[in-house]
């Protein structure tokens, strides 16, 4: 698996990382990532969508900061940029996971 | 003037919000409102933008439930619903505001 582009810390934009998460779809993975301790792999979600959409969801997330992903073998893993987007903007992310279902 | 509708503090939904947050333009009109003691009226705001364009984003924070827009005499003055998104989302209203410009 080859490593994928990442924006830098002072690369991430607020208007594109708003845009990544005002999705339910991508709100729901941002949760699963916020209540796992460690990374995850994609296919360890239950989403209830198809691969190459969760694929589409995870790099618009990963495009505009708010995830990373690291190939692990043959898997991709992702993880929440927390200390990047806490860092850039304290609070945001706390707020929208304290949102109501 | 009439009364425009506004959602309720339980109907407002964070999807909503982050797309009305996910808009340069609006977040310069959430930043004028946030740094204004009390509300604005849109005219007081130097947006360089036409009169019609700034009335849509107006629509568009009114309608997710981040501004509250009420007459006064022949004018229309927007406030930021801090207590409402303070309630629903503690700390995005500030990690926003504390965004890099």
């Amino acid at each position: 698996m080859t490593t994928l582009p990442h924006p830098e810390r002072d690369e991430i934009r607020i208007e594109l990382v708003l845009q990544a998460l005002a999705d339910p779809v991508r709100l729901r993975i941002v949760r699963e990532l916020a209540a796992a301790d460690t990374g995850l792999q994609c296919g360890a979600m239950d989403l209830g969508i198809t691969k190459s959409t969760l694929t589409h969801h995870v790099r618009t997330l990963r495009e505009a900061g708010v995830v990373r992903v690291h190939p692990q073998g043959t898997a991709r893993i992702s993880t929440l940029r927390r200390d990047d987007l806490e860092a850039l903007y304290p609070g945001l992310l706390g707020g929208i996971l304290a949102a109501p279902r």
